[in-house]
């Protein structure tokens, strides 16, 4: 005898823009969190944020519940998503006594501490829902608008994770002001991704304003409609396919060698970064595979050189990043799906890369930007923004 | 601006009968596991399974694939239902090199082993398919035909976990045949559960054969029906509600009380063996609340006792019977939901249960069942099967 289980996951989250969230006046963060009398809360908050803003959002619950809150302060850095952290949030979760479906957890942070929280709460009593605040610019237009969760395992980088969006993210864009000039950088990666990928007009947006979102903070007059470019762009993407039943993704440009040159650059990379590199990488194969013309390949290093992302980093080598194009295509089931720019805001996937065509790639990327930091003359005539590739 | 992302999650799996699964000549395991040239295949193994069947296994795999598979033998009991045992198989994924969609990693085990590899499928690279062969009664009939996957944590059993069913599952009632007969007697109680919740037929099965069914290991003429029709009663409860979007559940009978009895007890007692005092404390509750009648009551609590089944056990204190209940309340969001027979095969919901109703109920199975072990005279009539509680 056999049986055959057919069953349908409905999934829906929301994702809405706030200014303020920790202005006890705006309720926005109340209302999603359910707070209220007698309210159990589990409040993870990344270091950085608790010493910017931790006064601010102990007061915020202070005014809209009468139960203390637990709070459990997570350090931010790449190096420290690991299944230690993730242990001890959930063991959190079991002392704050949190109901299952009621008593959502609360994560504020960056991409590291949400996902992190994410995966604990996905896995808390087998799901607990949970609402996000990211505080970085990486997390608003990417990290916390999907349903990835992680941590890094094994010397590999999310190698551990599952799909669980949270029930409500709030984006605050007044966040950014207190931010370091190399997170804008780090968020205006992923911003440029889906802009290269699908969104010629964003890409415009991003030119014209390379140097003042960096050096204001995203306080411009384009940056509204860039974060809901970037986060509308996003979210087509991810809907149809929150589970990746479909391995041929858009958003994966700049994920094919990223992760192994962050995973070994480690710690000195941020993921933007990385994904930066990655990203330069992809037009020199593109171009080099007849996919991208000339203009329009350096047109995209250009953008990433004048907003003071890295384009090449010294663990680059032949080696390496063979070794990132078979990890992602195991990744991606044995097929390499690399999605490769055809235009500013077109795109196709490829198959069939050679390690010759990493050769080739390499040595047109080392005409325009050489292997360590510094300047990069073949790029200088646009480069009015800072010049350093990596800088705090 | 806001946005909502609806997005929709098909979940299809089988369950087969299939008999002498590891003999060459059966295809079904090679099929379902997809085994060919080249074929990368990380195999999970129960310590006791391996002992009785790992040749048998190895020299299967050798058959069907020229590549050897990387096996990874686990502790079977719950002691070892950790997050050490997690780590340690997403690790042996990442060395096996295991591809994401294509490769499942096959669980042989009882339902800790099914259970832990199950959630390590669910989180390597946010999910890489396996399929699973339960070697025990209770897997066969309940932890391997659902989507639960789990690790006890923090003293709390099943605390983190994820739902992610097999793609496969198979069979293999011959299995049974190497089985102690306290385990048969442990997959009893699970079978006892479905048949007191909705199946008066299958509890006359059993009735029926309660001795043979142990001291023959499920082979005796009702044993195809009672595992079918445990098996399609389990599913027809899951299949709706594989999520448990809705925290009322039949299957939840004797699982309210028996997560703190199993975790404060270990590691005496087996799961279906905590199941069983669950079941019959919960008989004696729905008793005393006029749910259920006397011979009905007794005719449960007979049922238990004729299998071998515990009734009692010293742990059982007030104490921890209240701490269960508020344990099961949060786990079903701040509602009680504690599934009641209201006669064989009919069950109601209950919501209102206080403290002085535990108390009651712990004074009718008094009169029925010392708290510890031995002899329970009022029973006795009936039970011709071996009289120990609790036995190897």
């Amino acid at each position: 005898m056999a049986w055959t289980v057919r069953s349908t996951q409905d999934v829906t989250y929301r994702v809405q823009q706030s200014e303020s969230v920790f202005d006890p006046a705006n309720d926005a963060l109340a209302s999603v969190a359910g707070l209220g009398r007698g309210s159990r809360r589990l409040v993870i908050v990344d270091r950085n944020v608790d010493r910017l803003y931790g006064e601010a959002i102990r007061a915020y619950f202070a005014a809209w519940t009468d139960t203390r809150p637990t709070f459990l302060v997570l350090e931010p850095d790449e190096a420290a998503k690991t299944s230690d952290a993730l242990l001890l949030i959930t063991r959190a979760a079991v002392r704050a006594g949190i109901n299952r479906r009621s008593d959502p957890i609360v994560a504020i942070g960056g991409g590291v501490v949400t996902d992190l929280a994410g995966l604990a709460a996905s896995l808390y009593r087998r799901g607990t829902p949970f609402v996000r605040i990211p505080t970085t610019l990486i997390g608003l237009v990417d990290a916390s608008v999907g349903a990835k969760t992680a941590i890094n395992f094994d010397g590999h980088k999310n190698r551990l994770g599952t799909y669980f969006p949270a029930a409500h993210t709030l984006l605050d864009r007044t966040l950014l002001t207190t931010l370091p000039a190399r997170h804008i950088r780090n968020g205006l990666a992923e911003i440029i991704k889906m802009a290269v990928m699908k969104d010629a007009a964003l890409f415009s947006l991003v030119e014209d304003e390379a140097d003042a979102l960096v050096t204001r903070r995203f306080d411009t007059p384009h940056a509204p409609e860039i974060i809901e470019r970037s986060v509308t762009g996003m979210l087509e993407e991810l809907e149809p396919n929150l589970w990746e039943h479909e391995l041929k993704r858009l958003v994966d440009f700049g994920h094919t060698f990223s992760p192994v040159i962050e995973m070994h650059a480690a710690p000195e990379l941020l993921h933007g970064e990385a994904v930066s590199i990655d990203m330069a990488f992809s037009c020199a194969l593109a171009h080099e595979n007849g996919l991208l013309g000339h203009e329009e390949t350096l047109r995209v290093l250009r953008l990433l050189h004048r907003t003071g992302l890295p384009i090449r980093h010294a663990v680059c080598d032949l080696d390496l990043l063979r070794r990132g194009l078979d990890d992602a295509t195991g990744h991606r089931d044995g097929h390499q799906h690399v999605p490769l720019p055809t235009g500013i805001g077109e795109a196709t996937f490829v198959e069939d890369i050679t390690t010759e065509d990493l050769k080739r790639a390499m040595a047109f990327l080392d005409a325009y930007a050489p292997a360590t930091g510094g300047r990069t003359p073949a790029l200088e005539r646009d480069a009015s923004a800072a010049l350093e590739t990596v800088a705090p």
